[in-house]
């Protein structure tokens, strides 16, 4: 029997304790935007380090940033050996609407073959299952094949804001011949997928000030104009009926898709049928002349995040707001950047905000869209190691998510980025039931050994 | 010394006392939309029995309705004499947002002239003036020169549900020749005026379904429809830019405005500074083809009252929500009905709301616009008061705001109303920092009691 038998052997005979675990890290409500939930944060971040003595990472530490702490690990670093370092983050999203969840978000309920729990698939099973991997390899070699690198970042479902000025601090630390990073999904369960693609994102804040205060409707509705009625305008303006945003110039930066990688993205099977199944929704929406795959994965996008103004209890008040706020964000695709976005939407507003109000725009989140190469080593050994578990070799394809980090690490160390995650697209990630598929989950361990044992 | 003297001398030397009740009145949280504030409504009932009682109303009783009671009272019925029906609402709009308070809406303060408390002005003082210029009778006459019955109900603000139902039931003790109803406002605190037209109401609550459950709008967003979005166009494209509605037929019902009318409506004094100066609006808006007084009082409108969809805690939530709502309200003029209105905006809505979503439309609230008739003894009698005690006569003037009383009154009694009160428009009802202008409160009390002695 090969050693890389035993540790898959290992991990098959402790099934049970690494649900318990994954369970354990998602009762952690660690909400990294809720100001009065950084403790939480912490104990997230002391279980990581923990978790990682336990499993054979032997130099471990809790690194302070301006906000969320950074957990810094490494394994003995062997000069013949090449170093990869593992990107996860312990943060999770809040949890509103919190009545739509079926059970409590922090206590983990399996229901038929999935863990329900806030963070469940995005991202704590990936951090799980690879740790899980770790400690099957620790408990039957006498090393691990790779030298290993860990950074677990707080921030990441708040934009990774202490990113960017750890990793320029810290570049010889984080040193490495590649990323690999977890927080990334597969097609189905059972179509393994790499992404290679992942779009960037601008997200603001708008606000719109009409009178100094409510007023009564009826006393002044017919000569004062509505904030709300203003942004609903701003906002029903920004997008047509079909998905295309009327921004000034916003397209004259988007790099059109090459025939070749829309043949390949066309490979990607989703139906209509998957979408409504999928979503709920009656019908799918968008650019019409792109594939679904393409809308979400290759092309931008604006979304309006959340919209507040007046009285929104039970019952009826006839008042006229003194003021709305709405947040939105947009997905990018290379060439684009939020700063120029910023500027365009800028000059929208300019153009069309009526004099009948004041008005605040605030930047509250920029990240670049990435396409990272597809064909390294370690590119390869994921597609293997896929490919031995899931008996079909992945689809390569591009995600509408937003992974800052792989931005930021191409940027400051230069180095490239395989995304290996399990996360499954119906999971319910930043919505209401998130969970974990669990069958995945272990294939997800399985994965990781063998990744780590065949990266060559 | 007449005794129309002594009752207004015995006024000004309790000014004191009636301000003290009006703030002990006002303490009252009798806000109607909320179902657990339904004690306080009780209470505030209760303490209009006990006022009525001590300013020498001999029959009081509250009765019960399937929402918040009437406070009924009368006083001896005189054959002799005619019988004049005092309406008032002793509930109160909500207090949100709490936070733009300067002092807590139920604990009355007086800042300069002004008290500041929720239904201050809306319309506690002119209840609490009201029995005030009963309370100087009643210490200097022998009788009231009128029949009086009182009927106060603490459902106004939610569009008066039992009444119309309670004045059908009650229609023989109800009877009267007049309705004299305090719940209004004048011009300025120099400027008397008499309100002869309100606008109807239909308010309605729109709420708009995308996918189950909110998405993840990295993953999803291009593909699927963001409801927020489709509630934004739906709204935005109900109005334009210059207040003109574009619901199918909208205008076919509103009755044109003759010229008589306009140039009296034109001698209400209202410039573009003091509504800029009034609301704290940048400049005004609406119909340019009407002036200020006739879009808030004469023409139809349309407000957003509330909106409500999405992540709107601080910071980012990258999420397509599943569902949006607003609450919306149309202001009516003669001869617009609330049930063609809903049917216009159904219309509307088929045609408008796209596949991609799911929707539905409840009507909370109709109220008939109305017009009173100029020229009846009482409403003489009311311009005499206000001349006698303001020094000059009274504009006449049709308002923006919704009393759906009066239309019940005149359709279930066939009697028609004379309104008095005191709010100045400018005293912050509905909205945050409500407040009556103190000496406009006993400028009331002296012109009710005025007008009560005039009535011939």
């Amino acid at each position: 029997m090969s050693y890389r038998s035993e540790a898959l052997e290992y991990a098959r005979q402790n099934t049970t304790r690494y649900e318990n675990e994954l369970r354990e890290f998602c009762s952690i409500p660690s909400v990294s935007t809720l100001p009065d939930h950084a403790k939480y944060l912490h104990v997230a971040a002391e279980w990581l380090l923990h978790r990682l003595r336990q499993t054979g990472v032997n130099r471990v530490s809790i690194l302070p940033t301006s906000g969320h702490p950074i957990v810094f690990a490494e394994t003995e670093l062997l000069d013949h050996k090449p170093t990869l370092l593992v990107y996860g983050h312990y943060d999770v999203q809040p949890t509103d609407p919190l009545g739509e969840w079926e059970s409590p978000p922090f206590e983990p309920q399996v229901r038929g073959e999935c863990l329900y729990a806030r963070g469940a698939a995005d991202m704590k099973a990936q951090i799980v299952a690879f740790l899980a991997a770790l400690d099957a390899i620790h408990h039957t070699q006498s090393s691990f094949p790779l030298n290993l690198k860990f950074l677990f970042e707080g921030e990441e479902e708040i934009g990774s804001p202490s990113l960017p000025n750890f990793v320029d601090k810290n570049s010889e630390l984080l040193q490495c011949d590649a990323v690999l990073n977890c927080d990334g999904g597969i097609h189905a369960a059972d179509i393994p997928s790499i992404t290679y693609g992942l779009r960037g994102l601008a997200y603001f804040e708008l606000e719109v000030q009409g009178p100094r205060s409510d007023l009564h409707s009826g006393v002044f509705g017919g000569a004062v104009e509505n904030p709300v009625q203003v942004l609903c305008r701003l906002l029903a303006n920004m997008i047509d009926a079909d998905g295309h945003i009327t921004l000034p110039g916003f397209y004259e930066s988007v790099t059109p898709l090459t025939d070749e990688e829309r043949s390949e993205l066309a490979r990607v099977p989703l139906s209509e049928e998957d979408w409504v199944r999928l979503t709920g929704v009656p019908c799918s929406w968008g650019e019409k002349e792109y594939s679904l795959v393409e809308r979400t994965g290759a092309r931008p996008s604006l979304d309006i995040n959340g919209i507040y103004g007046g009285f929104t209890g039970s019952g009826s008040k006839t008042v006229l707001p003194a003021r709305a706020m709405a947040k939105f964000s947009f997905r990018l695709v290379p060439e684009q950047r939020g700063e120029l976005v910023e500027t365009q939407l800028r000059t929208y507003l300019n153009a069309h905000v009526p004099k009948t109000v004041r008005w605040e725009l605030r930047a509250l989140n920029f990240a670049t869209p990435v396409v990272v190469q597809r064909h390294s080593p370690f590119v390869r050994a994921a597609a293997n190691a896929l490919e031995a578990v899931f008996g079909k070799p992945p689809l390569f394809k591009r995600d509408g998510g937003t992974i800052p980090v792989i931005g930021v690490l191409k940027e400051k160390l230069g180095v490239d980025t395989v995304m290996l995650g399990f996360e499954l697209p119906d999971a319910g990630f930043h919505a209401p039931n998130e969970h974990m598929h669990l069958p995945t989950f272990h294939r997800g361990i399985e994965t990781y050994i063998q990744f780590l044992e065949n990266w060559k």
